[in-house]
């Protein structure tokens, strides 16, 4: 509360948060709220923070006040994300530069490519997308969830859709395509997978079937013709197995630019590395 | 127009267009609209698009329009995602699995690794940030565009932050980290980076100062201490030296799992490819 509204009466104010950079956070959580309400609430909070020297301004939206976006939008918000249950919305407040961070701009998605000791690739055919119905085998795929590593998403996808335990051995190759989904940009990691188990048990929402296929009848498939991506892992795997291939393997770190505290895998090739220390 | 509504009168729908996936998408371009318009216009075109055995319904609402939020939640859509001029809604009208994709979880960072022939780092130290003030030299960083490929973003920030001109040589390692804004994760690619020129012309609003040193003295920096990430590629850079690191390098490749036609970089170890290919 500033001394501009102290001396009259309380105002009721917007209940924020300091984040890092300067800036506020607001989580609204009232269940219900009338945008009359809200504007003068907002007004009142808004004035208060630039009297504090704030910059940004962060509202996070629950679905269940969408009434409240016109209202956000006239007072000078925009959108920054959005995920299905709520909007964020930002509003930069200061006479400063906006050093507002850009949302997020690519999905992750995963391939597990496991083969096992007598030279067989897991594969499945798939009930829905491109190579439904087109009796193609294809090694398991699908897209990391949020806050899921890459290493731990492709041993889960492999899991889900055949039911065989994998251990992670490297990513073989990653691909950054873009305007996958409306404006948005992919980037796929292939991973080599070392399998645990070898019984199959599809999931069978997603999954024709599944199985283990001789590595060489898998790569004379005839639509391998259509995918050069996956032309170049077959030659990666051949190349591994011939001892002159190294992808890049997880190490765990700490610390990073962003002032993190928790642990963050950093993808290196080990191979290479752990060759020059031993010198 | 389905028969339903032929018979009486013309009643307007939403333009749309059909995506790829049984689904349709609507741009909302109008100047204004008021939310009853609307809501008559909405109801009539989800019944067409339900007789037409429609699933998926994108509404792309731009900010001018964020009158109609409201109504459309109410309806039952829900947020996808949102940029700064505009709202992203969905709807599954069909009585089948949602298979809505998911939205982009990760951001894309990229530093820039710039050496020369006297073995000096191209360095900079920033106006803002974690290293603001501490007198450390780092390489730079920034954040890849949407759109933009990671080998041309490492590219990129060198020229912008230093002036300095380079080539691409590989992605010497990249780090995942999660809950870096907000629920989002980041995705950090660390390019090692040829230079084409050398002297320095810095970008006067995010930069204090930079310069080559040599690596030994950036090495010897106290605040190395802090960032093991920073640490592993001052190794990882020694390997290379010594010949026996190799990297991420970007290969063009045509068509993938989702039928795009673009060219999309394939990142893998060429080295490693190459010298099986020439057995």
């Amino acid at each position: 509360m500033t001394s501009s509204f102290s001396s009259s009466q309380q105002i009721e104010l917007l209940t924020s948060t300091d984040d890092d950079y300067g800036g506020v956070i607001v989580q609204m959580d009232q269940p219900t709220m009338d945008s009359t309400t809200f504007l003068s609430i907002l007004r009142a909070s808004i004035s208060n923070w630039k009297h504090q020297g704030k910059q940004g301004v962060w509202i996070k939206l629950p679905i269940h006040l969408a009434n409240l976006v016109e209202t956000l939008i006239k007072e000078g918000f925009w959108y920054h994300h959005a995920e299905p249950k709520y909007l964020m919305l930002v509003h930069w407040i200061a006479d400063s530069a906006n050093t507002i961070p850009a949302n997020a701009t690519h999905r992750v998605g995963v391939g597990a490519f496991v083969v096992n000791e007598k030279r067989e690739v897991l594969v499945v055919q798939e009930k829905t997308g491109p190579f439904r119905g087109t009796g193609s085998w294809k090694f398991p795929t699908g897209v990391a969830d949020q806050g899921e590593d890459i290493c731990v998403a492709a041993v889960r996808e492999a899991k889900e859709e055949t039911g065989v335990d994998t251990e992670f051995v490297e990513i073989l190759a990653f691909r950054q395509s873009h305007m996958s989904f409306f404006e948005k940009s992919d980037l796929f990691f292939v991973c080599l997978l070392r399998p645990l188990s070898f019984d199959i048990k599809i999931q069978e929402v997603e999954i024709e079937a599944a199985k283990w296929m001789p590595f060489d009848e898998y790569v004379a498939q005839p639509f391998m013709e259509k995918y050069e991506l996956l032309r170049y892992i077959n030659d990666i795997y051949l190349a591994k197995v011939d001892g002159h291939y190294s992808g890049f393997t997880p190490v765990p770190t700490k610390s990073n630019f962003s002032n993190q505290k928790n642990t963050s895998y950093l993808y290196l090739n080990a191979g290479g590395l752990k060759r020059c220390n031993s010198l």
